[in-house]
């Protein structure tokens, strides 16, 4: 029986933008249902201790991680520009896919928005930015920035950042099938595989 | 043209040990060159200011990270019990190994004392465990523990592990194509096929 895969994404993350290139496809093409979980990275960071990205804590993990990017999205032909700021606020775009998660247009405003951040080097913080990515997805950009930005939007993803802690979520991209976690977007196809039911 | 693949292991690395049971056939099977290269974690660590494994320092970590290794270890059909003590100390098998890099034993030598920390829960810390591995690879335990605690051996495993620094390896398992780094055994079969040429 095909469960639904759960695909937690953090907008400054990196890997998380590979894998919001690829797992809508990926979902669809093993008859999957897909949910976007979006939530923040920086209190789940916090709890662990860091105060910032490890990738620039650990300046060989961060310079692995941008060769790695380049060689990950040459492969999924994505495009790929490392940004002059990382990690970039990702708090505003993530209240706006929380408001808008269960909308259609959900998929296409991720990937913009990492393309944004991992492509094209703009400051997905901006409101201004936010806002264009919005509307390049047909989306009425005053009205969802306005709901975004209420206290139950806020709330619902504070929420959801308290509930990837509890169920042991610490990096991103991350997938749950059920209470199976699986880590990083190395894992995505194990996971839409045990989503399927396949494993 | 072909390139010499570099297998970069640290004895108390769990990951090092899906990688270990791959390594030898996935690089003959793709006619690359491979060479086996023992190195010390804990000064890379150290370096990053942490005074643990990460798998300790952060518990959600690690709790995924042994439940990852079940998964991995049931794919391929490599046995596995979570160790009653981790990191275990990899230094003697560690300096070992550094003696017989160059020896047809290599391979079955580290599969060997990785399984006796990763399927058996012994203490490869401990010399007897480290002989009786060598004797069943059928070697002259203790006249190759003799030359693995010879200051030359001693002197060559730290060069290998500060060359493994200066080179910008942070993790264990890590593979080398020319400059090329690949980190984690999620990258072996990339790190192969760089090698191979065929990418």
């Amino acid at each position: 029986v095909a469960k639904t895969l759960e695909f937690w994404f953090e907008f400054a993350s990196t890997y998380s933008y590979v894998a919001a290139e690829r797992v809508e496809d990926a979902a669809r093409a093993a008859n999957v249902e897909l949910v976007w979980r979006p939530f923040l990275l920086g209190p789940i960071f916090a709890a662990q201790g860091l105060t910032d990205s490890p990738f620039n804590l650990f300046p060989a993990k961060g310079a692995y991680m941008w060769r790695d990017m380049e060689r990950l999205c040459a492969r999924i032909g994505a495009p790929f520009r490392k940004p002059s700021a990382f990690p970039r606020n990702g708090l505003l775009a993530a209240r706006v896919a929380t408001s808008i998660e269960d909308a259609p247009e959900i998929g296409a405003f991720a990937r913009s928005v990492y393309r944004a951040n991992f492509a094209e080097d703009r400051d997905i913080g901006e409101r201004a930015v936010v806002a264009e990515r919005l509307e390049a997805c047909g989306l009425d950009a005053a009205a969802v920035l306005r709901r975004a930005e209420s206290d139950g939007i806020k709330m619902k993803l504070r929420a959801r950042t308290e509930e990837a802690a509890s169920r042991g979520l610490f990096g991103a991209p991350s997938f749950f099938v059920g209470d199976a976690l699986f880590w990083g977007g190395d894992r995505l196809d194990d996971a839409v595989a045990a989503a399927a039911g396949d494993s």
